[in-house]
């Protein structure tokens, strides 16, 4: 972060025409949204996108929900033809919705909004083995970061990561309780809604996938206490074992804004889990990401917690696709331009205090 | 509320597709929406329009504030020259900002935008005697339900709540304290950010003035204990002994939205107390409420709870104008826009669970 534009702006915040520190938190993102560009005032977050991420789970075969696993491919349908709660919402905040097939099971048919770059049929089932080669785990990561390069080409100044996949809530909690070293039933939730039953076969799918996991893992002395550090250390060969295609994907595209200097809005749990990955590989695209909500899946605060990122929206909202970072983004916008538009006590011949 | 259009949207959130509760509180917030406007799905809240009530206090004698009086009239300026942080936030989304003088101190030229509606110059010390009379009270009430009427001819289907007037914050810690019971010290808050000195001597001004307001109130006992039953029975009174003339508008402007069954966007503390008197008046107004944000002062959680209202955002907040209600907008829209356009697992060919 650009510490000369941080303290411009904190500077300018305390000449505005407000009490010293009433915007709260929205006066903190504004600063730190001049260190991410490195000038202040920062761009305004427009245009901007969310690029939603879709593949399948091998672990769906485990039960660990109800849903058809082609629900997927079905809900790709459904936000290019612009039906889905995604897309009303980036509608209502002006953003664009590209869709990235990274790894949906099954073929698409071209459309205009979706990018092909499927990188297999889905995960393979992460409780019998790897879900991921290392190959593709780094494709899909790349495909992420290519992702960010053209949206940003293309004149973005603000990403969103959006995801899609039947499961992937399962493998979310998987690579959250590796990388923070939390027990699997802390971090394993309830999804799309499932019941008691079908969560307690979730935590144990977690749990054996976790466990399978440790005994392919360079350094790995086989203990629950090693995940955290083996996950730091290796981040990417964790993501293969336990990761989703799409949460590859998002991984590189937290790192693709971030080398842009581009803000990246993550959306819930599967992006906190993908994030995850990415500041392991590069701490210093922590300072990048934006935090858009907090999750009802209990995953998602351990994960925002760990990286020290605070939720804008808390609404108990998961259903993921992009939501909840869309609902952020008039928040971040409002900051940004209160530090453009906003006269100073002078300016506007207001008395200080 | 009508229980026809909130079963429908309650039914229409459920063949949506999208898990079911997936939206959080964004779905119950629809159905109220849907109950308030008698139809689903209900009217999107636009074009929206913010009315930011200003006026002074006698308290302001007491040194509860380091800001001098002039500032009310100096932020009127603002507002009306686009430079504050209100206009700001209401060009991010859209809304329209209404400035009206319902009782700042001194004379304000005529300007395109302000609605010159002055009641008096300022309320008087509360600590004193009546911060204002029966009849001044009233005609501000009148104020703001006529200022309702008006922005609900002008075609607006949202209203938002804003104030200006330095030292307001005390009048509202005075106000809650009544209405819900809550001693001083509870419910009064560092306002603009005051030093500890100051907010000491502000908590006794509070207690000092409501103190006073018992002898004056009929059927008062003179306990503490008898406030929140007196207030219930004769707001007005109450609102006339300790409240200022933006609260009054502001009380009015909540219950002429309810008549218009048009919903009504509550800023932070201000309105919170405001909205006691209204609620006060007439209970069914609350239904027509949505809290915008959650203050950071103290007050304003203890007069959300009382009417059962729970906040949309939540950033620590403390500057007042309307800018808590205008963050909340978008999300407001977001959640009737989904039972406006978003399809239904039928109409997308999405299997359902």
């Amino acid at each position: 972060l650009d510490e000369a534009a941080m303290r411009a702006a904190r500077e300018r915040h305390d000449r505005l025409t407000k009490p010293r520190g009433s915007l709260g938190e929205l006066e903190e993102l504004g600063i730190r949204l001049a260190g991410v560009a490195g000038v202040c005032p920062p761009p305004l977050p427009a245009p901007a996108a969310v690029a939603v991420f879709a593949a399948d789970h091998g672990v769906h075969a485990q039960g660990v929900t109800p849903w058809p696993q082609e629900v997927t491919g079905q809900m790709v349908h459904n936000f290019l033809a612009g039906g889905a709660v995604v897309n009303a919402f980036a509608r209502q905040v002006g953003a664009e919705v590209t869709v990235v097939d990274v790894g949906v099971n099954g073929d698409l048919p071209e459309a205009p909004g979706l990018l092909a770059r499927k990188v297999a049929n889905g995960t393979a089932d992460m409780t019998r083995g790897p879900a991921m080669t290392a190959e593709q785990a780094r494709r899909a990561v790349e495909v992420g970061i290519e992702a960010a390069r053209d949206l940003v080409a293309a004149g973005h100044r603000c990403l969103l990561t959006g995801d899609m996949g039947i499961a992937n809530t399962t493998a979310s909690a998987a690579l959250i309780a590796a990388f923070t070293g939390r027990a699997p039933d802390d971090v394993t939730g309830y999804g799309t809604g499932i019941d008691d039953a079908t969560h307690a076969r979730k935590v144990e799918v977690v749990r054996a996938a976790l466990t399978r996991a440790r005994t392919e893992l360079p350094g790995h002395d086989g203990t629950a206490g090693a995940d955290a550090r083996v996950a730091s250390a290796a981040p990417l060969a964790v993501l293969a074992q336990v990761g989703g295609l799409e949460h590859a994907a998002i991984a590189g595209f937290v790192l693709g804004a971030a080398a842009h200097r581009v803000p990246v809005v993550l959306d819930g749990v599967i992006a906190g889990a993908a994030a995850l990955v990415a500041v392991a590989l590069a701490p210093g695209a922590r300072d990048f990401c934006l935090a858009g909500h907090h999750s009802a899946e209990p995953g998602h605060a351990a994960a925002l917690a760990s990286m020290g990122l605070r939720p804008l929206v808390d609404l108990r909202l998961r259903l993921g696709e992009g939501t909840g970072a869309l609902l952020a983004l008039p928040l971040i916008a409002g900051a940004v331009r209160v530090l453009h538009e906003v006269a100073t006590f002078d300016s506007a011949g207001v008395a200080d205090k």
